[in-house]
């Protein structure tokens, strides 16, 4: 490399972006081949560029040595723009965008119950993969270049990321519900024929989604606490979400819907901990209840995640988590929008907004949560989470392509920028989201998804709302 | 009029809007020239349309008896929009954006003390002009059609939105720091001076705006009350917006910045019924903190209106306003932006959507502050709170046209649209408020601003910002 930058033969390579600012979201160690000298101590550079070879970052230099050093097939000049790592939306149902707006303000319990769940068994297979499609087709116009997907048929979710270059990790789905499958194990098993499937696709990632204690029995847990072990997935899966689960749970409240299907009287957590779950990868979605024990648990646990929520958990009459406690215990924290059917958006700079602010709210604090925390939650901090640091989460040399730009200087509501960072985590609206590009692929480009038809997408909206919104259906038993 | 229904000449008006959906906000009287029968229960018409004529909504009719009846200079077809009234920000410092992201993370009093004053005692005369265009081009391009100001120099705020033709309630400030004059009263003489030159401006309103019980004292107060009830004018003020506030004025902790300027040891809103405030017609802001004699009084006062900032109050680190407590008391509560130096956005759509999710938060009930009823605070009780509901907050015969439009139909981000209420209030984002009016002038046409230059505010921010993003100013005394 070092003998490239003195000669003039220039490199060839795909794709060269240069950029206003870079924040490569990884003050911890330096990126290869940036001065780090140069680097604002708000983490972020100015006047650099990505060189991009085959889905890989190659080099972050100033623009000038860029432009010296290297021929690219594409040169992307992003004079207004801040590059940053691709969003990682740690906890989502793609498969349920059609319910967005279709019931509002119910309590998740009665929520699952008398909308979700009826509407599920009812019409899942004939709205998924059209569904699906919505949902990427907005996280990828909100900069979502990874999701963490937990929903009834991980095929479809398969195929379709596939198809459209998305990056996505994929839940093997257990629930005790048989909707797909004649038992849990036969679920499980077909979950694991997808990862077989679809393993080697790269940038299709796979852990285990067992939905949450409520609705899967001691037995599968323990099953799927083994075979996480031994094939080295995590787990993801709803813990904690309300007080009333963790109030059944310690009573046996049967009567509730979301007491555990354990016998064990306890909260959980702590009857996940019997069987195993913490000695596991964990990504726990939501965990807006927990008490000082159960803090100290998560963070003995090596690889014990949280996912925040905030807007689903407001939503749908949850709480607050006191991300604060989780984050002063060490505790890793990414952020999730859940399913845009209890947000009603998959917009991470919302989530990423919220967090900071709420965190400030609960606490009245305001310097509790900084922005570049906030942001390093739905990026680093994120790919960590899912277990995909090695290759996503920073723009760092030798990382995948996973990229997205925002135009913070057009805009009237971003100026002044001052400092990058606060614009994008307080200002900054997805409209703003220019380009994005999943392993060098730009599947957004000036504002235009590249390998999904909106019109065809909106067009089949159209036709899905026109039947969804007149069916009624009883509660679910 | 119903002559004209009948007969086969058209009656010549300005401006025919014709919109998928309009949402009055009026649903405790019935929109004259509207069928009543044909309202969906959510309080939505379908394929109706405005007639505008000399600023004033003449008519509201479906769609095929407008286009028999009328025939309009110009003819809007919104075929994809929803139709509201403009949204009014009850709470605002317009001249404060270029600090916008200047200072991160500070508590309000540090904040105030150490960023934002004493760079107001610096620079305030040379940036204010056109700090007040960049907030006005944000606050149209967000659907607000008038926001309440207090801000130095009223005569700025009256100018530049004269000029730009957004409505306006301007407040005749009162502090008693000097800054712009030698005393509080030649302050209030100066404001009251205002008045007189733009209170002819039909776009214009004015109320008091003393700023709040730790900047002003109880001389000053008793002048303001009396003026207001002599001259029929509101008292907008910052009341109760920190626990540290109340605290410090009942122990006259004259150590504290926020202590009040009384003598009398009470937190600040007794102090204040003491001095009869609560005679006069109040706008106050914040008042995230107030026990239950508080609640009490401000109830049974007949013209005591909240503005709720959640956004302001949680970055500030001021907490959260009990809304549910307000609204279940009787109290009339608007919503408002504050400032966007602590917002960091002029945005009543993101307002809306976290009035509406944090009161679920906080109760844990999803049926908590539904979402028509966050719609109206920044509509129909936003117009009350400023008591401007004879002339604008709900699209109603006889009213101003003060009218947005916002697409619904063409954005992924907000299908299926079961219901437009719930669309506009959890999933709608700013980049869909495609056009505004005023008094039936269209301020905003296809999301362009039509009498503002985009470009040349761009051109004086990027100028300010080099100039105010160095400068190392003291903390205020």
């Amino acid at each position: 490399m070092s003998s490239l930058l003195v000669s003039n033969i220039k490199e060839c390579v795909d794709t060269c972006i240069h950029a206003r600012w870079i924040i490569p979201m990884d003050t911890l160690s330096s990126a290869v081949g940036a001065d780090h000298h140069n680097r604002n101590e708000d983490g972020y550079l100015t006047n650099y560029s990505l060189v991009i070879h085959q889905g890989v970052i190659q080099h972050i230099l100033p623009r000038e040595t860029t432009l010296r050093n290297f021929q690219a097939k594409e040169n992307v000049y992003l004079d207004n723009h801040c590059l940053l790592p691709g969003f990682i939306n740690a906890h989502s149902h793609a498969g349920l965008s059609f319910f967005r707006g279709l019931k509002e303000e119910q309590n998740l319990s009665k929520w699952l119950r008398e909308t979700i769940w009826p509407m599920e068994d009812a019409y899942l297979e004939v709205y998924l993969r059209d569904a699906t499609f919505l949902a990427i087709a907005e996280m990828i116009r909100n900069g979502i270049t990874c999701f963490n997907d937990m929903y009834w048929v991980p095929r479809n979710t398969c195929q379709v990321a596939q198809q459209v270059g998305i990056r996505a990790m994929v839940g093997i789905v257990a629930i005790e519900f048989q909707k797909e499958c004649n038992s849990t194990l036969e679920y499980i098993a077909k979950g694991e024929e997808v990862w077989k499937e679809f393993g080697q696709c790269s940038h299709l990632h796979f852990c285990y989604a067992p939905h949450a204690p409520y609705t899967v029995n001691d037995e599968t847990w323990k099953v799927i606490v083994s075979r996480s072990l031994s094939h080295g997935l995590p787990i993801h899966t709803h813990l904690h979400e309300t007080a009333e689960e963790c109030e059944a749970s310690s009573k046996l409240d049967r009567q509730s819907p979301v007491c555990h299907l354990s016998d064990n009287p306890s909260r959980p957590l702590s009857n996940l901990k019997r069987l195993g779950l913490l000695d596991c990868h964990v990504i726990a979605a939501h965990m807006v209840h927990f008490d000082k024990e159960e803090l100290e648990w998560m963070a003995s646990c090596k690889e014990f995640h949280v996912v925040h929520c905030p807007t689903s958990n407001m939503k749908l009459g949850c709480g607050f988590c006191p991300l604060e406690s989780l984050l002063d215990a060490g505790i890793n924290v990414a952020l999730g929008t859940d399913s845009c059917a209890s947000n009603n958006s998959l917009d991470m700079l919302q989530e990423i907004k919220l967090a900071a602010l709420l965190a400030k709210g609960r606490t009245r604090d305001a310097t509790s949560v900084a922005a570049y925390e906030s942001l390093s939650m739905a990026t680093s901090r994120a790919a960590r989470a899912l277990g995909l640091q090695h290759k996503i989460g920073t723009l760092t040399t030798g990382k995948e392509a996973d990229i997205i730009a925002i135009d913070l200087k057009s805009f009237v509501e971003t100026n002044p920028v001052y400092h990058p960072v606060s614009s994008i985590v307080y200002s900054a609206k997805r409209e703003q989201i220019t380009d994005v590009w999943v392993q060098g692929r730009r599947l957004l480009r000036n504002r235009q998804l590249t390998t999904i038809s909106l019109d065809n997408v909106l067009k089949q909206v159209e036709r899905w709302q026109a039947f969804l919104g007149v069916q009624k259906v009883g509660n679910h038993k």
